[in-house]
């Protein structure tokens, strides 16, 4: 008997997420199409020169987070920033609304959803993201929630993954590595005034929409990604996106000191964090060299961490050691 | 101590549909909503004359379905069907793109997932619905499977769920009853000739977005639902968004022959599973008398139930017997 194949064998989900962008779109539809699966967000075209961006994002209980070391209002806030990440990771968006769907089994306390819903609107707020509608359904056992975010945008004013020219800049705004501790403190129960910043990076990820606007706004990144994955994972798809290598200088990456601490005292680098942790949500772009003053002036807490280079010409990620740690 | 309200006692998750109405909706933005949270579907301005029209819906296993009696094909078109119905329960709404998010045990056959996005496709393909994106993630145990469809209309070929007159007749499209049974059957594992109809209406229930598409474009309908949550659920929703009664002609309302028969063979009325079953995507509207004529030309299938009444005027379902069996 042939040996039924299970997701787990084929990468962790690599297969499906591969699968969505062959799935159908039909030909009535091609002028409206601008951006299909693939990228950090859809977009449609809906009116002249404006466009339609969509994303969305899910949290799973026992996979995102676990009930017993998360705050409701905290995954609230987390799971609309997650999302408008995506929307920082496109250029320049505006959010407009949120469909907000939760799984919920019934023995779920009120105060729990009530809390959950306060965090949203927290973040929504800050944002300016309608409510435009969702569904609430049962549940066996685990939380699931999930929002579609909904924005427009001038096309000419989004940056895709692809664009990068060999010479490109690379560069990062945002924190790195961060979340990733902060989800080993939170899973540890380590809680200490110096893990605070680790947790605070893990559950209130920052979109860098004003960075995105400004890098779509005045065409200042030839391409652009967020780091949910970490950064080995965003330059992989940056680098494979535009057919290019990656050199990085590992020595411009700057390591905050409550991530070192955590990596040392439990013997790691602090670099396998930055490079393979997730849940960071902060941008990974590139620029042509002629555009970084601009890019230095507006955004000066962007760092250059390395090139673009010719395929096969870059030192890999592997060799640095830190593909297989 | 207090006792921790859970969210089975608070009426199986009525009062989580009743919060999200409440969800904050930023002043910048109110130019922009046409119809928020609380209808079949939110409406946005997107460009001078067209809206933008968005719906979500989720299946969960264990809880819509269970994986011994469910073909993944089955699950992925009733997904994106359930989706459109929503559609057609807004009046005349052209489908564009779905994004699709699926939370999965690693343990799923990869198959599995193939066949479930075949399923999809097909509906897909069938509606000229197009792929925008989507997440996928894992989850500990159950399968969870959302869809959020965006689409575009003419505002003004829009039916809300408010609207009906004294005096309107209620008219439905579409099968009722049918799909709760086949709900049954499934969980009886008892498939024989003539309970297939019942199966079919429960996993290929088919969305009525021509008759909706009908009953918009032409003004034919003062107010409009689908029934997803049953009969009595829906003539509720319309009666209070109208602040309405309702007066059924029993008589009038045709009950499918297998239907009737697993129904008497389980000792049960018939009209059980039309007024308390759900699943059935019918639609369930309601028009002023002087458009009847038009509405039996153009639809020949809509049948006649009752008529919108004065509140309080009209005999309630429950004096019929139907709200507790």
């Amino acid at each position: 008997m042939a040996r039924v194949r299970r997701l787990s064998q084929v990468g962790e989900f690599g297969w499906l997420k591969k699968l969505i962008p062959r799935l159908y779109w039909p030909s009535s539809l091609h002028p409206q199409l601008c951006i299909g699966p693939g990228d950090d967000a859809g977009v449609l075209r809906i009116s002249s020169g404006r466009v339609l961006v969509a994303t969305t994002d899910t949290l799973v209980e026992g996979i995102h987070f676990e009930r017993k070391w998360t705050s409701p209002q905290d995954l609230g806030e987390k799971l609309l920033a997650v999302n408008l990440s995506d929307f920082a990771a496109m250029g320049h968006v505006k959010p407009l609304a949120a469909l907000v769907t939760l799984a919920l089994p019934g023995d779920t306390p009120v105060n729990f959803v009530n809390n959950f819903y306060q965090g949203l609107k927290s973040c929504a707020h800050r944002w300016k993201v309608g409510f435009l509608g969702g569904d609430t359904v049962g549940s066996r056992r685990d939380w699931v929630v999930s929002v579609t975010l909904l924005g427009e945008a001038n096309p000419h004013e989004l940056v895709r993954r692809k664009g990068a020219q060999r010479g490109d800049f690379i560069a990062v705004i945002g924190p790195l590595g961060m979340a990733a501790a902060g989800l080993e403190v939170l899973k540890k129960g380590n809680k200490q005034a110096w893990t605070a910043p680790l947790i605070e990076a893990f559950w209130r990820p920052q979109p860098q929409l004003r960075a995105g606007a400004i890098l779509g706004q005045r065409r200042l990144a030839s391409s652009l990604i967020d780091s949910s994955d970490g950064l080995e994972a965003s330059l992989k798809l940056l680098a494979d996106a535009s057919r290019l290598g990656v050199t990085l200088e590992l020595a411009s990456i700057s390591v905050n000191p409550s991530l070192k601490r955590w990596a040392n005292g439990r013997g790691k680098n602090p670099l396998h964090y930055v490079f393979l942790g997730g849940e960071d949500y902060a941008l990974v772009f590139t620029v042509n060299p002629r555009d970084w003053s601009a890019v230095q002036r507006l955004l000066p807490k962007a760092r250059k961490i390395g090139r673009m280079v010719a395929p096969g010409k870059g030192i890999s990620l592997k060799s640095y050691g830190f593909a297989h740690f």
